[in-house]
């Protein structure tokens, strides 16, 4: 009896390995891959170079689409298609103009900003006021601030070790800093850009209005240039802020999201969706957001068939439209995978840039969050560590509701916010093998739900 | 007695939790300091712009000195000093020139080659042979090349994840393949440069030559110079390949490690040495290798005292000389040390790069590397795990037979070969997050070390 059971345990404790050294193998096979003879670097070059930025409703979104889908069916995806979304279509015009006009004459030109992205246009002859800094929307009930420009100068706070905490606790003056301004009467509204580097390029990035308030024009500054005029206006509390932006919105259009799947072998029905967003802002050549994340969801479908792995759960990588400025595509996808009755168990996304990947973060069950935790393991031989509950992304927080767990990858975001919606954010700023590091950490994570489910 | 044991064991516990508390919300002060108020990342701007690349024996290694010796002083450290090494001093000369000439008459001008550091030059004239590829040293044995140059070209493997071993793995061709190839009676080799990068960027470092083998020139080849020989040779194995370089190796200098110190309030005669080296190779500006090391262990003292803390045990930066061709500055010091009956009990190096810190690596006793390991999770929320055994740096390395446990800081190594003895090693190659990240490492280890001893 004695014998028995201890034969029985260690036929279970050798399968219980053997499992375990199959899927350690496989993560490592199909690391390998990705660093020696990956492709997504190459994809990234040719989205980048060849397209270039990609906002929705630009004539570059729809090459973009056309591209990715020649990509997916180039690599023999089972079936590569465009699911249709109607998506806002706002234009920047002609380059932003601005100045510091200092009382007593002196004018100081080239101020470097940026339209925010939704944001009505000056006017031909521009907006011309005073300015009164804010670091907070509390302060601004303190001030009089009609008939002024608010500067809202509150920097991201760099004592977070994860810079998208200080995104978090900076961005509300960005998107909704125009509102908060314009309710209290102000004509328009500059935000210190988004980022923790001292440099001269604006930042740009979604903002909304709100019914029955004015819609006044807001604009990025660069953060040197909201240094530059902070110690202006400590000099000169007279002195006025000049700007001229030509942007507008226009019509909705036509856009995709584009799709490709590897079909199940055994439970073709649950499916597994891994997804990035195609469209950008329309500076740099959204290199890092989300080009990066673009070119990893491919480059993890291709690597699974690479390395030889039929998947039993259906893959999908979805190229989401439409993130930056509406998340429409995401919505879209969502609502016709209801319709459709389709079971998603995995929604996993890439868009913190492409940098070396450092954790999954999980929203789900507990049940969920713990599988993926128990994976771990597999992973830390290539940096990867903390796996817990967090964020999984914008576009695939739309299936929530659906019972789908949401996985976020989690690349190292010291430098994310160098670029994130800029001119600097541009294929140069991708590290070959940072990105290709990140593909095989969504590759070896779908071969684990597809094998396992969740 | 029941209820004693209870209040007592509360006590215990309460005791131990406060322990950890204060010394986690230590780690955290000390993080927010570096990310808020650092000032390495001025301070390194200044090491690259106003001196730039620092080669031992140079006029500005020399001027490094001095800097380093100023910029301690600036902070008020207890005691900074000079230590006198006499450093090697190699000299590049005029910039190499290198072709390709195909058999019919054409020439290929520009080939991007840099003299390896210790090379002797090629006269005048240059040297003009056939060219002979091999991939490693077993090879030559196969291989007549008498009269020929050897061009070893055995790229780094870029399936590692760690970059460092891909390094481990072909830098031998650097190090000891001129001795290699002139014992068979080649004249000249040229060597793939160690970078897993495709650019036109070569990469000098250090080889050597033996007693009674012939001193033959030996240069390093860009990656996208060496796949074009290596194309080239393919089609045309009679090409010639013809380089001059005019680098020559002058009489030993006077130089000097920079030492700074804050005394131990307690056990003064117990020392923490945190340590760079301040001298770099003659292309791009030092910054990775090691100006970033230099400014981190000077920010790691500059921290300490910051936040408010008088180490119990004594703490120097030490900014040896010579580390890239020679370790005269590393050998000087351990030497003095013992000849001064000096009790180091720990020595750290930051010497890979001023990249995102991962974790420590230790060399040491058993029970040394079990208190470091033991500390990693006051680190963990910074983005660094996996502590344990490991290297900790060739100048610390001379202090091994002290009984020093050696520490090495481990940033990630990604982009790391991108920069390593090349022109691209510039200030603008270094995220200042990254860098005050590593800064802010040192001191909580320090800090820890201090308290606690080890």
């Amino acid at each position: 009896m004695k014998r028995t059971v201890i034969i029985a345990g260690m036929v279970l404790m050798s399968a219980a390995a053997g499992a375990q050294e199959t899927d350690s193998a496989l993560a490592g096979r199909i690391f390998t891959a990705a660093l020696t003879e990956g492709r997504c670097y190459q994809d990234l070059r040719s989205l980048c170079k060849d397209i270039g930025h990609r906002l929705s409703g630009s004539s570059q979104a729809e090459a973009a689409v056309k591209w990715a889908a020649g990509l997916m069916k180039s690599y023999g995806f089972d079936t590569v298609w465009l699911q249709e979304v109607m998506v806002p279509k706002w234009v920047r015009g002609e380059k932003e103009y601005a100045r510091i006009e200092i009382p007593g004459g002196r004018k100081m030109s080239g101020i470097p900003i940026l339209a925010l992205g939704g944001s009505v246009g000056t006017g031909s002859k521009g907006i011309t006021a005073g300015v009164v800094e804010v670091r907070s929307f509390e302060a601004l009930d303190q001030l009089d601030v009609k008939g002024k420009i608010v500067f809202f100068n509150r920097p991201m706070d760099p004592s977070h070790y994860n810079t998208f905490e200080a995104y978090g606790g900076a961005v509300r003056q960005r998107s909704a800093g125009a509102v908060e301004a314009a309710k209290r009467g102000a004509v328009g509204v500059i935000v210190r850009s988004m980022c923790l580097r001292q440099d001269d390029f604006p930042h740009t990035g979604a903002m909304h209005y709100e019914e029955n308030v004015t819609r006044i024009p807001a604009a990025a500054i660069s953060t040197n240039g909201a240094d530059l005029l902070s110690e202006l206006l400590a000099q000169h509390p007279g002195l006025k802020f000049h700007f001229r932006m030509s942007c507008f919105t226009a019509e909705d259009v036509l856009s995709y999201n584009v799709i490709g799947e590897i079909k199940g072998s055994a439970f073709p029905e649950e499916i597994i969706v891994v997804g990035g967003h195609l469209d950008s802002w329309d500076v740099g050549e959204g290199a890092h957001d989300d080009g990066a994340g673009c070119v990893q969801a491919i480059e993890a479908l291709r690597l699974i068939k690479t390395v030889g792995i039929k998947p039993e759960r259906t893959v999908r990588a979805v190229m989401f439209m439409n993130e930056e400025n509406g998340l429409r595509g995401a919505k879209e996808y969502a609502g016709r995978a209801k319709e459709n009755n389709e079971k998603h168990i995995a929604a996993i996304e890439s868009d913190a840039g492409g940098f070396t990947p450092v954790s999954f973060g999980t929203r789900g069950t507990p049940e969920q969050v713990k599988r993926i935790s128990d994976w771990e393991h597999l992973f830390s031989g290539f940096g990867m560590h903390g796996f817990g509950p967090g964020w999984g992304g914008a576009d695939i927080s739309q299936l929530e509701s659906h019972g789908t767990a949401l996985i976020g990858l989690r690349p190292d975001s010291q430098r994310y916010f160098d670029y994130h919606h800029a001119a600097t954010d541009v294929f140069e700023a991708v590290s070959r093998r940072e990105l290709e590091l990140g593909s095989a950490a969504l590759a070896a994570l779908i071969v684990l739900i597809s094998k396992y489910g969740l």
